[in-house]
């Protein structure tokens, strides 16, 4: 059967907009037609593409996520299963492949270069070059994700060039993440064969990579925002840049995704063929995707728009398959978790720090709003009854990584500018290795909202004397297997209740996740103990 | 893969309307859920059925007809194949099922039971016993079509019984068609075991044969009209009444189809769930037909309202798949044509009645405006060189009927009411053999216009001394295998053609295709002779 769609082709090949009809045909566009009409007919474009996600930040399943994106006129992901792969291994990429072939959403994972992130933290699991080729073989794989080891390509590591030529081997790209390098290290890197980076901050490090032959992604999820500073350079590498959000969280998810990026751009005074170029074209050119961009025998993979203007989505389609329009949605699926959990109740003596004999100074991580790095705050600690304690007054309040692969005794440290007042929060995304990470106002406090999450087998959790607010998430920690709404609800839930406590970050749980990832400086906590990401070795609190 | 619809549910069955979200997964209904909400959601409802219809009379292919039927929210059809199976046999009948196939639109074809309709004309074919238990047999037959013979019921005919008794052995129903059939005669050819009647032209007709068991089809078509007379008995039988075209014009299927039925039926005051169960409910039930009317496990067809007062439509929905709303269509097949067609020019001297000796009276068809049967009325003719011919003054003008099957010579009468002025209208749709009927203002004209249909092997044409407007009909002569739109078109010109040469009939081409179908009195002309339709036997021109 056949069917024939009427509407104003933006046909982003020839650069023009015109009236056709477009017959399609088991799923695939069999014809277009160029027609005269004076009729009003809709706008129809190639869908939009996220070049670099990691869905789990989204804290929902693939086949959830796909049903927000759709709703926002994205089609494909580019996606990176990094963090489960960190929990539960080459078994929870599996588990992510299969839970995204539920859905007809076109994901597009990669095989994750670096699980563990470093050898400072307790993972889950280890991808070794054996998991790396597996995963390159399968059909499902469609690139070697994110190599952020770049001191390891810099160096020509062993482990890391073996990486990289199986992705040649299996004649798969390999994603960049190297932020700040610049200049001849920069362009040592490239060599390597890496051709794309979504972590640049300025113009002028994208600009340089962009010279350099590599592929730019500007970034703005929730967690980085590097939009304004490479926006302007679209008009000059219209064929090298892509969008993406990295991270996305479920509170903003379902706001917006990548049509936020084309709305911005758009605003901004740029071509919407440019626009377009960016945020459909590129990426399938670059990872070789089977996504649909208008032309005759591609699938037919589109969206609609009422107009140009407000760009107000009419209709998703994917494979000729209506997947979002006013009344349609896709239906949630039923997906059992799959975890790596040594769940043990903790006491709240385990975070105990005995006064040090003659030195009351310690060293504190200082969080700064909305960034990843931190910086190392040298503070007189509080002391009660012998031991160190929280002072609200001062805001230096304790902060303690759970090793939650095996039983080990916490690694607990101090921690300023979170402003609890009261009680405790704690989460098990915590990245790259995504053990507990809990800071609190007491010992009590730190212990009960840890028995919560262990309870729960993951999740965040905002902790009182009074109240408990917790999203669970029993998918490897990091994801529920509830509806997205529900998740983005429980998820702003849990936020507010930690506001409640004191807290005046804007997104505190988001912060919280970072404490723990050594690779950005400067100091940062792992399940191991206190870690100077600029030295790159573990501290001690009081030396 | 499965998605979520949110509509108004129009429940038919419980006779309720509440916003729900339904589940649709592999094309059926999988969930429904009742939900609450303030927001504006259109009304889904279940599709369309035009209970009795012969496609062939909208010159179209089945693929095409389905392509407008959606177009009007129409989801399934009772066909019978009635016409095509009178020119190519049960070959006509195949053609017509593996064409059907080529769109999701819900055909469902009945084997034709009077072929040929009379023993009095040459038709095409003949469908015996063992091609209708072959028909019968296939799952794509869903009943015994419209029993025409209903002298042969009455009578207990041997041929007659044993198509029912195959119908009963398939467990397949029988349609009726016994126009003004009343009392015990009527009784009988009820208890025959048949079980509906699309021919009802009074209130009493129709209540007395509900009263005996029948399903009484309210038919509104191109050629007959009952809709004023019938709609009353809905309210009383709403669980026994359909809605059926029977004929429907390709000029008139582009504007409506049981839409229309619908709409006047709400117009005239009836209860919308009335309406649903007769336009949707009751055709499903009473031929087992595989069509969702929207409960858990149906399939997922249902049309889409925007409201329910000027039932405009935004969807039709076959199967899960959206076959049509404003920017989508089903896209036109191609088809090869089949027919039977004996071929030969005809030559003016074939039409030539030489005078009668003493008597100048004649037998004249007396046609009648909107209807389908004639009255005999006895005029002077008019003589010319020794010869009968067409009078435009006293409007008594030739009419030929030319087999098409094999060479004959043609039987020419007169007829009046035409109001031809100049040139000759033909046709190859004649009900029911559909031989080539001719009127015409001459004999070289008549031939004309009978040798335009034979180079075009079929069609309906209106030929001038100046001008040819020819619609052909390759596909048995019946139909034309171009897109709908170009047909309705051609139509239209070739009717506006026959007018602008004088004619005043509303239909031209309809009155002349039921010149030939003798079951319908007074007097007719087969290719075999004037007919009584009354007497049942043939008459001279002049006895």
């Amino acid at each position: 059967m056949e069917k024939v769609y009427r509407y104003r082709l933006v046909d982003v090949h020839q650069r023009d907009i015109y009236p056709a009809e477009m017959v399609v045909s088991s799923g695939r566009i069999k014809q277009i037609r160029r027609v005269d009409t004076q009729e009003h007919w809709p706008y129809i474009l190639p869908g939009f593409i996220d070049a670099h996600v990691h869905i789990e930040s989204a804290m929902m399943l693939p086949s959830e996520f796909a049903r927000l994106a759709v709703q926002h006129g994205t089609v494909a992901t580019v996606s990176d299963p990094h963090e489960i792969a960190n929990v539960c291994g080459i078994e929870g990429v599996w588990y992510m492949i299969q839970n995204a072939k539920k859905v007809p959403f076109k994901f597009h994972f990669g095989a994750p270069s670096c699980v563990p992130a470093t050898a400072f933290e307790t993972a889950g699991a280890t991808l070794d070059t054996e998991a790396i080729e597996t995963l390159l073989q399968s059909d499902d794989i469609y690139y070697l994700s994110e190599m952020m080891n770049y001191p390891g390509v810099l160096h020509r590591d062993e482990h890391v060039m073996a990486k990289i030529a199986l992705a040649n081997k299996y004649n798969k790209p390999v994603d960049g993440h190297a932020p700040g390098l610049r200049g001849n290290t920069m362009r040592q890197y490239v060599s390597a064969g890496i051709s794309t980076d979504h972590e640049c901050f300025t113009y002028e490090e994208a600009k340089e990579k962009l010279e350099a032959g590599m592929h730019i992604l500007i970034r703005e999820g929730s967690a980085a925002k590097n939009f304004n500073a490479l926006i302007p350079l679209l008009a000059e590498y219209p064929e090298h840049i892509m969008f993406c959000c990295d991270d996305k969280h479920p509170d903003e998810l379902i706001l917006h995704h990548i049509n936020h990026h084309v709305q911005r751009a758009l605003q901004a005074g740029h071509d919407v063929f440019d626009v377009l170029q960016a945020a459909c074209v590129n990426p399938v050119r670059h990872y070789n995707l089977p996504v649909g961009l208008l032309r005759v025998g591609d699938p037919a993979d589109f969206i609609v728009m009422e107009n140009l203007v407000d760009w107000r989505l009419m209709k998703t389609v994917i494979g000729g398959e209506v997947l979002f329009d006013e009344q349609v949605q896709i239906q949630s699926v039923n997906e059992e978790p799959i975890n790596q959990f040594h769940t043990r109740r903790v006491n709240a003596s385990e975070f105990e720090i005995p006064a040090p004999e003659n030195n009351p100074r310690i060293r504190v991580i200082e969080a700064l709003e909305g960034q990843l790095i931190t910086r190392t705050h040298w503070a007189d600690a509080t002391i009660e009854q012998g031991v160190l304690v929280s002072n609200t007054d001062t805001d230096i309040l304790k902060i303690a990584v759970v090793n939650r692969y095996h039983h080990a005794p916490p690694a607990v440290g101090f921690i300023k500018n979170i402003q609890l007042k009261q009680g405790a929060l704690a989460s098990t995304v915590a990245h790259d290795s995504h053990n507990i990470v809990v800071v609190g106002t007491s010992d009590t406090e730190m212990a009960h909202a840890v028995n919560v999450l262990m309870e729960a087998k993951g999740g965040v959790c905002a902790v009182s004397p009074h109240h408990v607010a917790c999203l669970p998430l029993p998918v490897a920690g990091l994801m529920s297997n509830q509806p997205a709404e529900w998740i983005a609800n429980a998820y702003a839930e849990v936020d507010k209740q930690a506001k409640a406590q004191g807290t005046t970050l804007k997104a505190p749980f988001m912060t919280l996740s970072f404490m723990a990832l050594l690779v950005i400086p400067q100091l940062k906590l792992s399940d191991k103990g206190l870690f100077d990401g600029d030295e790159f070795k573990f501290v001690s609190l009081n030396n």
